[in-house]
């Protein structure tokens, strides 16, 4: 029996006529380096429609893709708004992806047009020339004439392009179930694969980011998005601030912990979202400057675990707490939230935010086993997590042949390695290529990073696997020391002795400078064992 | 270009499963007059399934219909879960209908099983005889045996049905599209309307339901939920609990303030949603019995407009914030919520809170003049409200011809007249029936109640347009005085003569014992309007 409600409507050109209505004076603040510049969403709304009818101009139509390769800020949120809305697919290129994964990942997209920021002129200016399908450049945030382009591509200026243009647009109506935004993952060996978010898809999850158990984003909050609009849609923050009337601040290209700290004082968010490192990075900034960052009434972390320590460090010395998300390109991302329940006080409410948290409705897990059997949730088996959802990735865009090992019987296979409790608490113990496996028995490598991470003399550790001809495998720490600071081996080896099996204890330890970075700011743990493979590390043996 | 991201998923079953898993500990809590009686989610999911095994023995198939007769109580919830995730169709039969009206909607709805409460057998046993498809009536909470059916329909006991039944079932794939429950609304003239709410429809508004924005339920909540199961799916609290795993107090049939206050006392809820006459009530009995309510974070009320008096009662007696809403039968109902801005404070955020509040991403509205012209937001333009969005019904069950009064063009025409500010919020003025057309002037009758209910000696007043030779119509003024006190009219009319203009002063009162109610607590101006066609009034014509 059909239902006698009304279908469609879940588009992003809904949210955008939603936002810029009825949310007409809220803003979408920019950080400039020195201040903010400010423009309320009623302002987002025409250059919207200014862009729309420029794209049009250059011969945008259907579902072609429009690339964007930008900071966040108040240009890159136009592009979020208008390519969609116009029925257009918007493409956020990664522009800390290796040279050629970003010419792959435009010729694969088939992207028309590609937005850059001024400041990133440079980067893309080498590669475009190997970029087939780009027809046209347009700069923001900077002077057009820098841009040496091949002949078959047209360079032109965002103000100049849009200050002709009307400040309306007519938008279309689009179905809810078809592309609005791509985003490829890395994180995978071989090509980087995309991710084609629907409209629909893009809407259900801006309801959960806004709902009370998720990352409860609410008219009255100013919502500092660190991570980067080219990771992961920025968490869904653009869109749901748009659906919710949020202020949305945006820290353009200024991510070290000093202008980040200037931005908190200066705009006071009550709300933040990054990837570990980040708050790490801050930490360490605000122990040396002190400042009340109070006015945060929550800080997501997801990305990457966070370390027990970041989160106690955040709750004891500032004041804020941390909600520790966990989710990836293809679940949107929002998966799981560690949200304590009711019933949880004091030292069990501390260790349900150590973990990476509760599935909302709308994401259903489970727990697989080596031999393909389904775990049960005992808080004790470990297993790889699979997920399927209405905002979870069904297949990669343009691969043919579905990847089994990503996709099976309707379900995601993760690549993530943990384990469930009985009240549906997930806690990772690794990636499934990052677990260390040592005769015959596994070991978390995250979980040796958080036991050496909680010592007061260390600012970073990463744990990889190295061979070893007894065991297989045997973890190798790398450890950053906090400035100032000075720590052995074996005194980090006493000092997590109480804190991990016998067994687990590393006999191999190397202090590093800094611990490689992935484009999205995780431990590039690749990286690192090729730092390793080829004698690039100084290790000790205990 | 399509998305990669999985479709379906937004299905009852789906909410059940999460429900019932992932929250497994909360509770559904039943008020037995004297005491509660608590099932957890775990229950009720093994509830659910005994009771779709015993469905299906039943000879239930396919999309039927499923009709309950019940109180909000656990044998509900478990037929709001069963019903839907089985692929049947949940018909909650309003137990306040008149009994042809009761006949009707059995009927016109093809009900094949009825689930009866067993202090309901008395009402529904009259109309069995008339209802032409019923099979089978299955009675919870009493004794099957007091039912006296036609040789045509069994009778079963809820308790002994399901006694035999597995506690499992094995929950089919449902399409998202397809009818989940039902719901008739007797607002308009002829034959009751019904409305198919389907599963995306109720998933989508469970999520507003739990945003921050919107009635902000949690899974630190527990909920009482006044509002009948059987009056637009309870304003949609049963299966938003079950989304979030919110705690659900039911009040069963105990609905006087006295029980109710004694609930509040006992399960000290720390939400709870109800009509304006439910809240009126419970203020005067605890002007006479006061008790701390303050565990309530909020009280939700819709269904008519809350006078303004109401709400600074509870704000200033209890400190409890009461957010008005506003919807109906064919908006899920959540269609507008007057949560105030960040921006404002003191007496602004006070009037907002008078409103019926802003529209959520989801709800596109527009107000429509006499000669069918959009009019502006500005707060002063009076039109009619139409809604449209992806919980807004585009047609009602079964009517053949789409009833153009009540739809048009995509949009639902709402009946409610109002006006809407620059940010977006709606002040409804009147239905449009009941607006009094007086020497081609608008006057609404909602601001001449909520003028006079203002007055302290006043319990409540109901205002309909009476005829006038002169006039086409006038105001008459059906006034309940508090216990204990006295007014009369001329006093009355003194006291709003600074609040309406001079022309609206109504020169025709009446003192009523009660006001007469519709089914579902509102006012019932037809009747009222009766009453005084029959001569049934005794007015003072000042």
């Amino acid at each position: 029996m059909l239902s006698t409600m009304q279908d469609g409507h879940l588009t992003v050109g809904t949210l955008l006529r939603h936002g810029s209505e009825v949310h007409a004076s809220s803003e979408i603040i920019t950080w400039t380096g020195s201040g903010a510049r400010r423009e309320t969403f009623a302002k987002t709304g025409e250059q919207a429609a200014k862009l729309a009818n420029a794209l049009r101009a250059l011969g945008i139509t259907g579902d072609q893709r429009v690339g964007t390769f930008m900071w966040n800020n108040a240009e890159h949120m136009a592009a979020y708004c208008a390519i969609p809305a116009m029925g257009a697919v918007l493409h956020t290129l990664n522009i800390r992806l290796f040279p050629e994964q970003l010419v792959f990942v435009a010729n694969h997209a088939e992207d028309q047009v590609i937005l850059v920021d001024g400041t990133l002129v440079p980067l893309l200016a080498k590669q475009l020339p190997h970029m087939r399908t780009v027809r046209h450049v347009i700069v923001a945030n900077g002077d057009a004439a820098t841009l040496q382009a091949p002949d078959s591509i047209e360079v032109h200026s965002y103000d100049g392009l849009l200050a002709e243009q009307p400040g309306t647009f007519d938008w279309p109506a689009v179905d809810e179930r078809s592309a609005a935004a791509m985003c490829y993952t890395s994180g995978t060996t071989g090509d980087p694969k995309g991710v084609a978010y629907s409209h629909r898809s893009i809407w259900l999850h801006s309801m959960q980011v806004c709902m009370t158990d998720g990352m409860r984003v609410a008219e009255s909050d100013k919502a500092l998005a660190i991570v980067p609009m080219f990771h992961a849609m920025s968490w869904g923050l653009p869109y749901a601030a748009l659906m919710i009337g949020a202020s949305l601040v945006l820290p353009d290209r200024f991510l070290q912990p000093e202008p980040i700290a200037r931005i908190l004082a200066a705009e006071k968010p009550t709300f933040a979202a990054g990837v570990p490192t980040i708050w790490q990075a801050l930490s360490q900034w605000l122990d040396a400057n002190p400042q009340d960052i109070s006015h945060l009434r929550e800080v997501v972390v997801g990305g990457s675990a966070a370390p027990p320590s970041l989160i106690h460090a955040f709750q004891e010395r500032y004041g804020v707490p941390i909600l520790q998300v966990w989710g990836m390109t293809e679940t949107s991302p929002l998966g799981s939230i560690a949200r304590p329940p009711k019933s949880e006080t004091g030292e069990q409410e501390r260790q349900t935010r150590y973990t990476q948290g509760r599935f909302p409705a709308g994401v259903t897990a489970r727990l697989i086993g080596d031999s393909g059997e389904e775990l049960p949730w005992d808080d004790e088996s470990v297993g790889e997590l699979q997920v399927r959802g209405p905002w979870v990735a069904a297949s990669y865009y343009g691969v043919s042949d579905v990847d089994l090992d990503k996709f099976h019987d309707g379900w995601l296979c993760t690549g993530d390695v943990g384990k469930i409790s009985p009240d549906g608490f997930l806690t990772l113990t690794d990636r499934s290529k990052d677990v260390i496996k040592s005769g015959g028995e596994w070991i978390s490598s995250v979980e040796l990073e958080n036991a050496v991470m909680g010592h007061p003399a260390v600012a970073e550790a990463a744990v990889i696997g190295v061979p070893d001809e007894k065991w297989d495998e045997r973890p190798l720490v790398a450890v950053v020391v906090r400035e100032g600071q000075r720590v052995t081996a074996a005194e980090l080896r006493d000092y997590i002795a109480d804190k991990v099996a016998k067994w687990q204890l590393p006999e191999y330890w190397t202090f590093v400078d800094e611990v490689p970075k992935t484009s999205v700011g995780k431990f590039d743990k690749k990286r690192l064992r090729a730092m390793n493979s080829q004698g690039n590390l100084d290790i000790t043996h205990l």
